[in-house]
């Protein structure tokens, strides 16, 4: 089941430097993980802003959002869920 | 080059029901032309509404603009278009 | 899972008051046969407006989308989805 | 009488973590015991966000207000309060 | 049990002069009979603007419903409800 | 002259107990002042906000001005305000 | 006593010329009038836009409300009107 | 003196091919007399909309009314001027 | 040459009350040079906000912009310039 | 390729004024460098705001990315960016 999300990440300007670094390095690691188990299929950075937009397949809401929910830099994001449905004409989908 | 696009469709209530259908059945057939040339790798559902999310894969800005605006409901939408960059913890993109 | 519905109705003022009565009568037979069947456990009126909060309890979203893009009034509506998650607070869950 | 109410919660980010825990220990067990009398009947997590959709069933809009600014994370939230009606629609009201 | 309404009147601007008058007519008694009902305590106008700021006193959240859904102008009127409460600081309500 | 009014408070997170009960003291006598005199005839909280909608009947904008910026809580709050005018179906203003 | 509006006009596209040249006259010979009794001293055109900043100068709101609702264009319009008040720094108010 | 300027354009759906032809030719001689004439040195389309980007280069705000006011498509349009001035950065004003 | 500015005022709440006090005196008298120089024809304070409504009277978008940039609070402030241009009814403007 | 950026800066007020000169004049030149270079073709003050409307000439999306995201103020600024194509009517375009 697949899920559109969009990440504005707000860090604060007096952030420790140090700190800063070894959360974006565990944001990473995290990230990484759920996208080789295929759960975050998809990532891209919006261009000239700190945001992605994401796609993510899980089995249900609740799944969705502890994936959401432990990103190391959740307490800093402000996260969109707009939930996706197969789309008629999907190339992709025909004869599903 | 990857851009976001979000479509909503925007009928007017009087339109003729054949005419309908036969402009849906023409921007079914635009749609699917470009997702088998690879111009359009993406295209999902927002659940609930006359919307959807796509990805689009293009030479340049001026390509995306005669894609866009050759849809057969081109007037009928709003459109909004946001550049993509490779995010930096992409597993796909490791290494380029 | 459950799905957080908002739907605002914006019927035409030049629309014929026999197919208003006609389609919202289907509206109302459409809506309590989900509710019968489970999968529209709740629906509110908002006080003053055209329009309700509802919850879904449906197996996923392409689900979802089949029954609100089957509304009667579907074309007339506005319709705002968020999809929802167990609170941790809940006492319902506790245990679960 | 049923009130929709949609709290954002909005911790600072310098909050000390000990004073945290026992700020959203006290919001939890204040909710459940309103929970158990029957007064906060539906509280449900939005996707993705600190945000609750909840379902409230006062005597009046100052019971409400007593109820609402009391709640312990009062103080870090933002309330939107939407009154609710009996939908024509709703099965659990016919007869009624 | 009091609600604070702001009402804004969208009349089509083909609108038949004479339904106007009617219909207008028809809202004026309608209001008038509220307000001697005590159910309608205040209605100011909004400088500028065919638009007004109400207050309403009524038993429950279904009958303002009632109330505001069976005003002869309903259905060309964006209507927004907020319930109220006792502030601390009234002086009428001090000793209650 | 009537005005609507609506405050919305925004207190700092990190100001003193006591410095805030002293403020919102003064904020209260400096409320009922005016109550006494005439000049803010109603006050209501918004159920669920720290927020306000009032009505002031003076005799000019300045005054206004005056009185609101005098406000205790002036520096933390939002304040709107809209000019008010008596509306046809007000039987208050009957023959008037 | 001095206001601030901002008048935007929407005339409707299938307006017969003819009528629209009729109504903008009396527009104009309208505001005019209000112009030389002072009660209007100034009108702006925005830039690019069918719209005017006003100043008017009035002895009360129900007057302003009089004013801005006998515009010959007023049901075309969107008026947002801004109370204003002597500004501390105004040379001209110096000594008042 | 250079303005910024974004237009969108809206044509109601139901003009007249010919008409939309016509007037567009228009609008495209009247833009280009213009380009021509140095008044308006720079126009990008939006993509995926019928908008544009426009910079102008006029002697003051009346003109530059004059010019927007006289827009063949005008009154189907949209229109957001802001004023420019000399970045500090400016290569090409260094020295200026 | 006339430009419409809305400026608001956002002073932190923890300056200090001397260095506010100073800053305010220099915005002052900044202010009233300006008047006195005929720059800045009129200014009134919105009521009810920490903010005004200015009109100015410049060569050029420059001189408008190191006007503004130059405000002892423009680092506090936030600042919305409209161009204006003489409107067609206005009397001052006839036979111009 | 062509795109339209909107830098707003927004520095913190405690930002120490030896580090806010030395950034602002890090900016200046890594934006000069690019000028120079034909990626950053124009550059203009929006009047009466600390924000830029800039042109970017680039190869890619990611090219952009790479030199907004590497502005010494990146962390300070909101960044918004339209994608740009030709226009029709642009005489600097015909014949290509």
């Amino acid at each position: 089941m697949l899920f559109h999300v969009r990440m504005d990440v707000r860090l604060p300007a007096d952030l420790d430097p140090r700190e800063r670094d070894e959360i974006v390095a565990r944001e990473k690691a995290y990230s990484q993980d759920l996208q080789r188990a295929g759960k975050w299929p998809h990532i891209w950075r919006v261009v000239g802003e700190y945001a992605n937009f994401s796609i993510f397949d899980v089995e249900s809401n609740d799944e969705l959002h502890r994936i959401l929910s432990g990103l190391p830099l959740f307490s800093y994001m402000e996260i969109q869920v707009t939930p996706l449905a197969v789309h008629p004409s999907d190339i992709k989908a025909e004869g599903s």
